[in-house]
């Protein structure tokens, strides 16, 4: 017998996935009687901010999307703060009719302070999908919500959707989901990770995912969205790791039909898990990282053999190697995030006009 | 001639601050046809928030105040998760027309997503003022506010407020003001750095002030506040030193009408400042101190000479011989800080009701 043949995973960069969603927001775009305004505020002197601004005006200028950028503080002038008169410049740009979205170049101020600004950005501009009221629907698993919500008070007075259909009942629309997380569930259904014979809202069921990261910008929305669609998530932190799903825990001495595996709570509910991050590897279809650090890599002899691995940070998270187990690996997902920041777009000039 | 004599500035603990409070807040009591009931929600096993948790208790029932402890996750059980239940927790008392205020005891999860669990928060019951409408109201200076405010959307359509008078225009009532920001104004008033002669909206005009800590929960609303007052702060953090003031810039070439200092923007401005930490305590009259560290210790020796200090954090932010230089030193204000949350519960009660 010979030895078998030292073969690698696929690597799998964005651009195909890219290209079907330019597709859609083109055809979209040429049914618009006016192409929607989108406002980018840049308020530091950070360099991959100033690149990521520069890549939204160019994504823009090809779809044919106005885009404005407006520079403040030490972007408009090195004498002037970092973020000096950002928050002026949102509520202008809330106010102005003629604009239709608003992009802020994050970060600015830390955590805390941007967390602050992205409430001030009105929701119904939000292409980013950042506001309270988008990740209270996400973690609730509202996905439908009638557009005047998003200039009401409180929240959405509905229970989580019952997922019967993807579209939504009359007078509602879709909510916003935050751009990062969304475009990595988009890539996950590209590859097949939510299997589309499944009934909607429960297409990653059967699936185990580790997510490592829970920011509330991308891990935390992120684990919530796969565990509302079915799959069981394991959410990997510093401190923590923890277990999302919405199946109920079984017991050894359950009955039968309390264990059915097609009955789930409304939304996913959190755990704290007492697996180690290797154990959660061990077992993972799909390992997602979004950690901000150089030096940070996953050990390629802890992934599963076969799994999909996807890096959503700007360093790479995984080793070199990753291919020697992975089945596939998406190296990064910024150009998928782009195109769901302008179909968010797209869909809040419409809401807009409700 | 003899050496002068060695003697120490005033230790003043909040204990007679906190007095003239509980009075007030016992004569509100008084009135009230039915007393306020206040949901505390503590949702981890950590000793400090459970210690304060019995301390809010124990000042309730001196009160006469109503108070309920409702205990979710790893406070419930070890069994269970950190935080477990704890935005369930929330959304009940929410909906709850029996509960008047609730406090959740953070920190729970970590600065984001404990962000995130403060706008679950309805703004009429938020007695801890940490509500993003209220962040808004105090950055912007605005002061008294419609109570149906609470419960629209968007900002309350106001300008800053024309501090003409303390007392609310009619048909308005005061905005909430986060209880720790709010407990060092009040001892600051009481100490006199607040002068009464000065019109309302600027009694703090002619105080620089050096705020070390620029969270959102104290250090960043405490510099608005007091530059909101008339005081020219300087807001220290780990990686920048910002100015933030009312006042415009006064330029050489001014004309002499447009730098009277009487005149004066509706809120505070914030711009970079190019002083170090040494500089700015050697020109403060007032020193607060925020930061959540045992070993970050203020050097007394940079201090102005009969200075008065501020120390907010848990552990000592100044060293021992503080009173060497301070001609008045407060080393805690806890003890005014529950009052201040007793008093907007209070407040919150009657807004209610309207």
């Amino acid at each position: 017998m010979s030895d078998p043949v030292a073969r690698k995973g696929l690597l799998l960069k964005a651009d195909p996935i890219a290209t079907a969603f330019r597709d859609e927001v083109k055809d979209t775009l040429e049914e618009c009687s006016r192409p929607p305004k989108l406002v980018g505020i840049l308020a530091t002197s950070s360099a991959p901010s100033k690149n990521y601004a520069e890549f939204t005006r160019k994504q823009c200028e090809e779809l044919g999307v106005e885009f404005v950028l407006k520079k403040t503080g030490a972007a408009l002038d090195p004498e002037l703060g970092e973020g000096e008169g950002v928050e002026e410049a949102i509520i202008e740009a809330n106010e102005d009719e003629a604009v239709h979205g608003i992009m802020v170049y994050f970060p600015i101020f830390g955590v805390q302070q941007d967390h602050y600004l992205q409430q001030v950005v009105s929701p119904l501009k939000d292409v980013e999908g950042l506001h309270f009221k988008f990740h209270y629907n996400l973690y609730h698993n509202i996905r439908f919500i009638e557009p005047k919500s998003l200039v009401a008070a409180g929240m959405p007075p509905v229970a989580p959707t019952e997922t019967a259909s993807e579209e939504p009942p009359p007078g509602t629309v879709k909510s916003i989901i935050p751009c990062t997380p969304l475009a990595i569930v988009k890539c996950l259904e590209y590859i097949g990770v939510y299997n589309k014979i499944l009934p909607y809202g429960d297409r990653a069921y059967g699936k185990t995912v580790t997510v490592i990261n829970r920011s509330e910008v991308v891990g935390r929305p992120l684990a919530a969205l796969l565990a509302n669609d079915g799959a069981r998530v394991l959410s990997v932190d510093i401190d923590s790791i923890q277990e999302y799903t919405k199946r109920p825990k079984v017991s050894a001495n359950a009955s039968p039909e309390s264990v059915s595996a097609q009955r789930y709570h409304p939304r996913h509910i959190v755990h704290p898990s007492h697996l180690t991050l290797q154990e959660c590897l061990a077992i993972s279809d799909v390992v997602i990282s979004a950690v901000p650090s150089a030096t940070y890599k996953i050990k390629t002899e802890w992934l599963k053999d076969g799994c999909i691995c996807v890096n959503v940070a700007a360093d790479k998270n995984f080793d070199k190697d990753v291919r020697d187990k992975a089945s596939i690996y998406v190296p990064a997902v910024g150009k998928v995030t782009i195109l769901m920041l302008l179909r968010n777009l797209l869909r809040l000039q419409q809401y807009q006009q409700v």
